[in-house]
């Protein structure tokens, strides 16, 4: 059976002015990996309603899962909550669920529920809540699509409460070797090699490092043994070059 | 007259898998930025034709330029270039100019200009080439899609030689203000001012720093006198947070 595959849409501004350098995405990926859910996708919008609901429409019909990253705070850019709702025709106000955990939370820290914060326990219908332990604001589940912080060390305080209760799949695994020359003399081979092993997805990730050329030699699949023997070969191939 | 707008597509299954931070997104939205011309969206997607060809379907009718990244290389993982001709339903083949290119580079370089390296000098019809100035095989540009090659240093080379040939717009202006406030206090002052200042975008970008909470707000936008005056309206609105 295939993998569970994943699609994740980053919302924000920042990140397509150039401001701010994402560092969700490649955490999430390389989470997914492990529990062998396959991320096919990712889609960076702006804090744009038309532009965010018609990405969650698009990826949610694709993929197994969706996850959003962003804009589910209390000020007035954060709109994430309203597109989801919006692309699911579904209701959304402030929920009982999540008001309570917010009043437990701001009593323990002596602030005040205002009115936006309590945006924050607006809450599609029907969606579940995400655990956030690092600041209570609780993401949300809605279908397939799962709607978390974009302040990376709530994001990946979301993702752990989320990911293991989502089912895997085979673990995607990898080895990798580095070999100092040029792609263009290593291709011929390479290919020949590929077209061996159907099965393994074999990738070629060039470098320039002080001029000189090289590559690094990814072999991805679900086979540990597999994996191992195209390694072999693939050493044999450049006993010289590899290191 | 509004901006000309942009999208980006990054080709890799690495970067997908969580093998490799993308760096390439974060320099481009920098550099068109700087010109004016608005990044609006950024997609990934892996090294598998369909998706390569849908995505630059959808960006290249959405949006003035389209800028890819990845993917062509002399090994058999590359396959942007391919995507790109049948995406527009153009032929592609081996052409002068750029064989050209690639005879010169390896006869100085002592390399040979192998089967392999000679998948690089293919070149859909009617597209115009791309100078790179770093390992010679050019990237193309065809209708709006410019087709870059993925490794950082060469991306860079090759967005220099593509930029100066477009046509920019105002360039985004912005001002950021550190507040050591939670967003939740700030948001309710934050929004009356966004709504008085409607021709800038005002965002809050969260943080949490050693326990506590704040956010950086960015005021962008066209207008720099505009631009100033919201920001002294800000700074007035919390005078003993703001640093």
């Amino acid at each position: 059976m295939p993998n569970p595959t994943a699609a994740m849409l980053v919302i924000g501004d920042e990140i397509l002015s150039g401001r701010t350098r994402d560092a969700n995405m490649y955490y999430l990926a390389g989470e997914l990996t492990k529990i062998g859910i396959d991320l096919k996708e990712v889609r960076v919008v702006s804090d744009d309603a038309p532009a965010i609901t018609a990405a969650v429409k698009a990826l949610s019909q694709s993929f197994t899962h969706v996850f959003t990253s962003g804009g589910i705070g209390p000020t007035h850019d954060d709109i994430t909550a309203d597109c989801i709702a919006a692309a699911f025709d579904r209701k959304i106000d402030v929920r009982d669920d999540a008001r309570a955990i917010l009043e437990t939370h701001y009593k323990a820290t002596g602030s005040q529920l205002n009115e936006a914060r309590l945006r924050m326990a607006r809450i599609p219908e029907g969606a579940t809540l995400i655990d956030n332990p690092v600041s209570a604001a609780p993401g949300f589940t809605l279908e397939n699509v799962h709607v978390l912080a974009g302040v990376p060390q709530i994001f990946q305080a979301m993702v752990a409460s989320v990911l293991p209760a989502l089912t895997g799949g085979a673990p995607l695994l990898s080895q990798s070797l580095r070999i100092n020359r040029g792609e263009g003399d290593i291709a011929g081979p390479l290919a020949t090699l590929a077209a061996e092993y159907p099965d393994l997805s074999i990738g070629s990730y060039p470098f320039a490092q002080s001029g000189a050329f090289g590559a690094h030699i990814v072999i991805r699949g679900h086979d540990g043994a597999q994996i191992d023997a195209a390694m072999q070969s693939l050493i044999r191939l450049f006993p010289n070059d590899a290191t």
